[in-house]
């Protein structure tokens, strides 16, 4: 019996540009909602123009949009307005993340809407939230991550902050909206009322920091790069030298500590010195260099396998280039490379969220053109209204 | 009228352990589910031992089970497996986190339960997914960060390599599988069939990473570091130092460069030199250390005032500490403060999916102490077998 996504039927109206909301609609697209992706008429969403472009093609707008549908609409003006009422008029959730006035300026406020559409969804992310309207700033992902104070905990030690290498901050929220979105659907089906879920950028990366805030309620204390303050876990774990790649051995017990002294090996007298957790965790830094001593002297490699028939939690640090080739993700199903003759013909990530029930391979299907899908989505309004 | 919780009604048998399922869970717990933590008898769930312990409660244990109730079992004791299995009976949906073999050895399996439970919503997460039975090595955070490549792109240049600070590849599987979940939860409604859910945290992080595999996909280079990776953007766009903390300014486009000089103010000469982005973006260590010898003569919170003044788009680099105490979010509803008398009584983020709609003040609750509900649960499959 062919597998039915769980989202098939939903339909989800998109006003969202970049990456927060984009990223939130092509995770719901992957699960089958259908995605109707209102852009400006001239440009579409910005990230159209952000490069690499191939064919015509933005490598950032392919990542985030395929799978979606679009149209371009003015809501500045009347005749475009008449048809995106028309598209709400049959959407079951609405997502935007302007600037917590914007929608209110055009005549859309969740008051408005819901007004008229009872039973929408209206999902908002806003750098502070919508509610929050004294705070309108700019939300870009690095300010975010700023305010936030995860740079604070990456790092490699006091003073060493770090921006998350991905756009943690806009990322964050696209799932967070993604999940209250659903939340919202389920109890849509009992109450017969949509609902507004308002999502923060900032409160959504203070949500993946529970662990560096829970550690400075009950200290007082704000935590430096979780690489210097790891109470829990004894040394060695963490990233260590060798002759080649950068590796990671997470040794963080004494049954482990022992057996890494075993395989690398380390000598009686340094295994006496560091018998006790306390004292490895008090002289991290020579302890590590005394390992990296070893290690020095064989490539990452080598070292992987001796460590790992030791039975010892290791792996090489990557680069994303030696991530991709992987077994398990080269072979999985989340890297899709579309057809050659595609447009954009680079594999790019899909959904990792995996119903093994679906066996089949699903294409994520192709990054909409600007306006492409006018006559089928306005088909969609008529044959609406005249089943009204 | 009062706001009903968009879980209401929702249960959710939880036999997670430590981050990846209990943070999925208590995200639905907020949002209104039950949710039943099943848990060894004598030890209960790992992360009880974590420290700091305060009154005898984890910290680490309160931060994600805040909501939760719990029960001791011993899923390998027949007495117990019966009420495991009364409990499946009456729950919506089961969340598991063991290495993949762990549930088929103990009897059950996805096939074992839903032909015996059909309606269950079986939610796994595991290291490189249930389905890739040739990966059961362990799956710490650290090690699925090293292979996902994403330490490679968390760092100031190239080499320079860092754990993102927060456990990020179980946060977001976590994140994953409650949108899995809630889809699931949907397409139940119409299909009456529960099925299985397969979050793997490698995918997870890789789906976070679908800016840098775009970047690898189409140029065929692993993007480093995105300090020094981020073509699309010019310079002045990052850290900078000044005579106190760091700061994020984000002028990255010629209008906003324009007003950073007369904001610092920058000379003449220096305006002329880079005026065009394309030398902003080939000279970009250059560039920072000039503007960074200004920057150098006030500290921060003088700065970000000028620059705001400015309208350019600035943040200090915020420790935990000044992260918590950011008015939005000192005034907002995200961190929540237990009563004084309470076991655990310091702040904890709680959760940041918030519905308008919904104007109380919701405690999160107390993390549960080890089976402190068996009454109340064995309470309900009593009632349950009696209706039926």
């Amino acid at each position: 019996m062919a597998y039915d996504l769980p989202l098939t039927g939903v339909t989800i109206l998109d006003v969202s540009r970049v990456l927060s909301g984009p990223y939130c609609t092509f995770l719901l697209a992957q699960l089958g909602a259908r995605v109707i992706k209102v852009e400006l008429p001239e440009t579409g969403d910005d990230s159209r123009q952000f490069g690499p472009l191939i064919n015509g093609v933005s490598g950032y707008f392919a990542s985030l949009n395929r799978g979606k549908e679009s149209i371009g609409l003015d809501l500045k003006a009347d005749a475009d307005r008449e048809i995106f009422e028309a598209l709400l008029a049959s959407a079951d959730v609405l997502v935007e993340n302007f600037r917590p006035q914007v929608m209110d300026r055009l005549g859309y406020s969740w008051q408005v809407l819901h007004a008229r559409y009872p039973r929408l969804i209206y999902g908002s992310i806003s750098g502070f939230g919508k509610q929050n309207v004294d705070n309108s700033e700019p939300a870009y992902d690095i300010i975010i991550q700023a305010l936030s104070g995860i740079m604070s905990v990456t790092g490699k030690g006091k003073g060493d902050f770090n921006r998350v290498g991905v756009s943690i901050a806009d990322l964050s929220s696209g799932l967070f909206l993604a999940i209250g979105i659903l939340a919202s659907l389920h109890k849509l089906q009992t109450s017969g009322q949509g609902e507004i879920i308002d999502i923060a950028m900032l409160d959504s990366v203070l949500s993946l920091m529970e662990y560096p805030v829970m550690r400075y309620s009950t200290s007082g204390l704000s935590p430096g790069p979780i690489g210097t303050y790891r109470p829990a876990i004894p040394p060695p774990f963490g990233l260590f030298k060798t002759r080649s790649e950068v590796i990671v051995i997470a040794a963080g017990n004494d049954r482990l500590f022992q057996k890494l002294g075993d395989a690398l090996p380390l000598d009686h007298s340094f295994m006496e010195r560091y018998r006790d957790p306390e004292v490895r965790k008090d002289s991290e830094t020579a302890l590590t260099l005394e390992i990296e001593t070893v290690l020095l002297q064989r490539d990452a490699p080598q070292w992987i396998a001796i460590l790992k028939s030791h039975g010892i939690p290791c792996a090489v640090v990557n680069d994303v280039a030696a991530a991709v080739s992987l077994p398990t993700v080269k072979n999985g199903r989340l890297l899709h490379r579309p057809e050659a003759e595609s447009d954009f013909p680079f594999f790019l990530v899909s959904s990792p969220i995996r119903f093994p029930l679906d066996d089949q391979v699903r294409d994520p299907g192709q990054p909409p053109g600007l306006d492409e899908h006018r006559e089928k989505i306005l088909a969609t309004i008529t044959a609406a209204q005249h089943s009204s």
